[in-house]
């Protein structure tokens, strides 16, 4: 079996967990298994690389942050394979050039185009076990690329995908994908499985698991994940392509509190208005997430939207810089806000979910500011200090806990 | 004219050190030169990193190690890029991979083979200061590889020859090439120029300003090398093809403190027995230095060497296990000498500098325990604790630190 094995930067922070982690590939490789394991940087080396370059430049080139911190997953990949070699193993590093890992141009949220499998199959046909450094790659001009948020992933993914690995096992510090999390929820219950399109929801609405890009990708090359802990030995969650039988009503909430709420009060009610406003934010990569439009009064009307609080003060710049010109007599940001979504591909066959989720809200005292819904999703603002009393409330009414 | 610069590890040991060296690369470029910087890794990097893969490793991989500590020199040239960029000037990192820098196979020593001129002629043309990673390459099986010691000076050699550079500027902690060790002898001068085989015959003495292999390479490219101080603005010292009207008697004085003197007493005076002693070592990879046999009481010899002191105890090893088959009665080591040499090209046509430099000596009070020479070279092994007496008295009595 060719069994490709994903580590974050806290598996392997340091010369013990190294060992560590060398002998959860040693027991596959023991096993038989051919292995691939894609590493991150060590503990928090990336963002030590980062701090070093801001000590030069605020806004450093992303080309040179990228040359930058690339180094930190090579150093991952050395170390692992010395910790191989030293209980035994034959093992051999390899960072992007060496495994020819071809990206987009552009850096620092870059994306894999595509993989070359020579010289790992010749490695694995070697007898070693292949180390290979997450999160970054090359482009066309032969620079070193990263690939953004959860880039080890990604990697892992993408690999599994080109060499057609049985499977594809992502380490984290969590035992696996949980119907809510359990620092909240105190009986949020771990789940057996999950589909790729339930994931992504759960993931892009804040659920730190697995990053969108990586469960993207492992749809698209129907990649069976594995995600697991690299501390205890628990069975984890597979995520993989629905089974009919298997659907759950809800499969997990999620909560997001990176969002900011921003209100244009009293825009004339005139067409063009909304558009204008969704336009300027976009031109400027601002992101807009719930929108919700209203009548206001006189013959104006409200426009309320949600953000990443990151571009709160980007925004509150922007808009206020073109308030005349939008017409609007009040601007509002608020960072008071959460963002609470439940997700299942079962909601598709069943309308009541979303009234029921409503109406557990309500039995809370918990006040919804905003909805937004999709096939298999629906999200709710709520004030930020409800958030837990809000995810108890809906675990305990879809029963969450219980049995599938 | 194209200048390539190179700045050791301490020059660009943090955010201001590199602040300063992007300083001293502008004003070539103010000037209108075209620049290529070559960087080894910041301040203890490199030992640092080592001493990670040790905390795993008692004997780390050489190819894993090399994998593991060529990141050093890549996050330098990532930040100088930054720091450049920061002041205004455009400028592009590069490592081995991206140069092709291209080694012999072997990791930990390799040596340089080949470098493609195209991507930094690429990155030149479009105005860039081109920064590439000192003391790294890539073997035939697409591996880093490092140069071992002082393997940065013969990157920016390398580079030199290839790119038919003006100028090679080898910058340092000292201010050039001294006739001493100005820490030992206070009125050392430094030496306006050195001719390529004088400076080699200094570096393998123990002078540690430029390593041999950037000298030997020097010396077959012809490239002209200035020795200077990246602290200071003196002017520094040119390594180049000695010119006969300004050949110096005696050039310089080095002391290596690296020496053990190793004595097999009471040998059997039979032939062979000395090659057996050589042949060893030779196979153990010891590598001797200056030999001297004598005759011994009653029918047997004595053999002197010197070793380096790393060598010490595996040569004490070996001897004692292979006592009886060598066939001496004592084995005798000591650290407690130093090798002092005068170098210099005038010498070969100066009968009388030998007997000078032991009648110094003699004056001095200091005895010889050892000699050795070569045509531009005289070597005597001495008492540790005489070593400043001894280069002193040497200093004045060829009146180094006067004019030429």
């Amino acid at each position: 079996m060719l069994i490709v094995k994903k580590f974050g930067g806290s598996s392997v922070a340091n010369a013990d967990r190294v060992r560590h982690v060398a002998g959860l590939i040693a027991e596959d490789v023991e096993k038989g298994h051919r292995v691939i394991a894609v590493l991150s940087a060590q503990g928090d080396t990336t963002d030590e690389l980062i701090a070093k370059a801001h000590e030069i430049s605020a806004n450093p080139s992303k080309r040179e942050l990228d040359m930058l911190i690339s180094t930190g997953e090579q150093q991952s990949v050395a170390l692992m394979s010395m910790a191989l070699h030293e209980m035994g193993y034959k093992a051999i590093s390899l960072n992007a050039f060496q495994v020819g890992m071809h990206t987009t141009r552009v850096y620092g949220n870059s994306r894999l185009k595509r993989i070359d499998s020579e010289r790992i199959n010749v490695e694995l046909d070697r007898g070693n076990v292949v180390l290979v450094t997450g999160f970054q790659g090359v482009n066309r001009y032969e620079d070193y690329t990263t690939l953004g948020r959860g880039g080890s992933d990604t990697t892992a993914v993408a690999i599994a995908a080109a060499m057609h690995a049985d499977r594809c096992q992502i380490f984290t510090d969590v035992e696996g994908v949980y119907t809510a999390d359990p620092r909240i929820v105190k009986n949020a219950r771990k789940l057996k499985e999950i589909s790729y399109d339930e994931m992504l929801e759960l993931a892009s609405q804040g659920a730190k698991v697995l990053h969108n890009r990586s469960v993207e990708m492992a749809k698209r090359y129907n990649v069976v994940l594995e995600v697991l802990s690299s501390m205890t030995r628990a069975e984890g969650t597979l995520v993989k392509e629905e089974t009919q039988v298997e659907r759950l009503l809800i499969t997990g909430i999620a909560v997001d509190k990176n969002v900011a709420r921003v209100s244009l009060i009293g825009l004339a009610d005139v067409p063009g208005r909304a558009f204008r406003v969704f336009d300027l934010l976009s031109r400027n990569n601002i992101n807009v997430d719930i929108i919700l439009q209203s009548i206001g009064r006189e013959g104006t009307k409200d426009i309320s939207f949600t953000i990443s609080r990151d571009d709160m003060e980007a925004t509150r710049t922007l808009l206020e810089a073109n308030k005349e010109q939008l017409g609007a007599q009040e601007i509002q940001l608020s960072d008071q806000f959460a963002k609470i979504s439940i997700v299942g591909a079962g909601m598709i066959s069943n309308p009541g979910v979303a009234s029921k989720m409503f109406e557990a809200l309500y039995n809370a005292g918990v006040n919804i500011h905003m909805i937004s819904t999709s096939e298999i999703k629906i999200s709710v603002l709520i004030a930020q200090r409800n958030v837990e009393l809000a995810m108890e409330a809906i675990h305990d009414r879809f029963n969450m806990a219980g049995s599938i």
